[in-house]
């Protein structure tokens, strides 16, 4: 069996966890954001990469759940004795190896892909893992800083420096002109299931999705799309999805993101089982929902939303 | 009084800190050599000047001579979790941070002596510390592979790979077309005094007069040039001299080094107690020399080392 999932960071790598152990002779190809990648310090970091590698690959700090396990911040503290900046945004020592080789990698001319796969041949994450793309799409997000006067703050600011305030709107910096890495539209063509996780549907799946022809692949496939939804009640269940969704004019709720992506990419949508009242309002617009436990609380909670998310996937590809 | 120093790396940077000790009021301007700088994992390592920067601004690893103090080695242990080498020169993560904030700086486009200049608003080592040049020249060994087979190496891999096999000549590559850095000329002309601290003469010290300019500056200047001799009896204190004086065709002794410098460049040399019987060829040589003890085996040694070579300095100067 095939599944291809799109995957932001630590709500994403998770599910995948879950997903793996509920199908462990599946292929699955995950389709990571690359929308969150910042290069600091001459550094080419990609955060959302690094946590399903990482956690896939039993190095994530699980506490956290981004970053090294057994993790040391040297160089964060020299950096900090030089006065080098930023300040906002920590560095630990084992995570910068992985920043280097995949710098040195980067600026000898590999693509991102390649890069990644590389990477890969250590962590052993049990899934193909492609970035969205190749190319720089970055997501920014406008704030305003007071009546007249409006900023884009790339994402890693707007979120780790910020601590995400209210936004205006999302800028997928680039984005128009990135194509799809290589394999990327073959894995969702070419696949039995599509994924959406419980990630942001707008910095995640959406930075995703807004590299032209990943949203058509979607679209196009005959495989069933399935998604969780990231928002119980009225709160995303971790991170700023309420702020981001604002930004796009959505309401923070498990039937407005069914709705914000649509039939034409959604077959199917679960809801934490606290939201069943919002499964008729998603059945209305043309989306097969179930309301189901939606908290990874353990290993076999999560287990049991991927295998929720293949009946589901199922019983709407049987249609 | 103002002093200039060429300098490697250990020998340097500890004579160095005795004649700080000694004068602590003089202005002491430190030409550092740069012919033994590398590129590793995409960072620039400049291993002389940050032997002299860490010695004197109290970050060394006392006991090894140059790296860090309190150093952790996360990275070097990532990289090789990763495969990625080379296996044979090991970057510690407090060092890593020094070599980042360089890298990131020269990719800026700031020159080298900018950057170190930068990098000792931090360390404050009480000497202005200039590279030779800020261009590329580079300290290659050549060795034979065989009968027919010669091979050229940087000199990092002939010394911390290969650990010094027999050398056949030293190639400064690049040398010809640099320029001494701004600063470099203007601190031996303006020099009350200019020493040759017990440094390498070939790859320290030579790699320094191979950038044009240099040595002539040296030849030329009013300052009384003093020298301390890097070889006791027929070996040097520290370090592989003896190969790569071998390779230019000069014998491992305390006179032989005072005649390969020659008295164009010195005006005065000190050489070791134990080598008092050198002192009569080295008068012969035209160049004033006394034998004192020359083993920098705790600081009041060293203070005492600087001493004798300013001692002389007065002498030779007031001919």
């Amino acid at each position: 069996m095939r599944i291809t999932a799109l995957a932001g960071g630590i709500g994403g790598a998770r599910f995948l966890r879950g997903l793996l152990a509920a199908m462990p002779d599946a292929e699955v190809t995950v389709i990571g954001n690359v929308g969150d990648d910042i290069t600091l310090h001459g550094l080419r970091v990609c955060p959302d990469l690094d946590t399903v590698m990482y956690t896939l690959g039993d190095g994530i700090h699980e506490g956290q759940g981004w970053g090294r396990a057994n993790e040391t911040f040297s160089i964060a503290a020299e950096l900090e004795a030089y006065g080098v900046g930023p300040d906002w945004f920590t560095l630990g020592d084992r995570d910068i190896a992985t920043h280097l080789v995949r710098t040195q990698m980067l600026d000898a001319g590999y693509p991102l892909s390649a890069v990644t796969e590389a990477l890969c041949t250590r962590w052993k994450p049990g899934v193909k893992l492609l970035p969205a793309t190749d190319d720089r799409a970055e997501t920014h997000v406008v704030i305003a800083e007071d009546e007249s006067k409006r900023r884009a703050l790339h994402f890693q600011e707007y979120w780790v420096r910020l601590h995400a305030p209210v936004a205006e709107s999302i800028v997928f910096v680039g984005a128009e002109q990135a194509k799809p890495a290589p394999g990327v539209v073959d894995a969702i063509t070419r696949a039995d299931v599509v994924v959406f996780p419980p990630s942001n549907p707008v910095v995640s799946i959406g930075a995703i999705l807004a590299v032209p022809g990943i949203r058509e692949a979607i679209a196009a496939t005959d495989a069933p799309v399935v998604g969780l939804s990231p928002i119980i009640g009225a709160s995303p269940v971790r991170g700023m999805a309420d702020k981001v969704l604002a930004a796009v004019g959505v309401e923070t709720s498990a039937a407005a993101v069914a709705e914000y992506y649509g039939n034409e990419l959604l077959d199917g949508w679960l809801v934490d089982e606290s939201d069943a009242a919002a499964v008729e309002r998603v059945q209305a617009a043309g989306i097969e929902c179930r309301a189901v436990p939606l908290l990874m609380t353990d290993i076999n909670a999560t287990v049991a939303m991927a295998r929720a998310a293949l009946d589901l996937a199922a019983e709407v590809g049987k249609k």
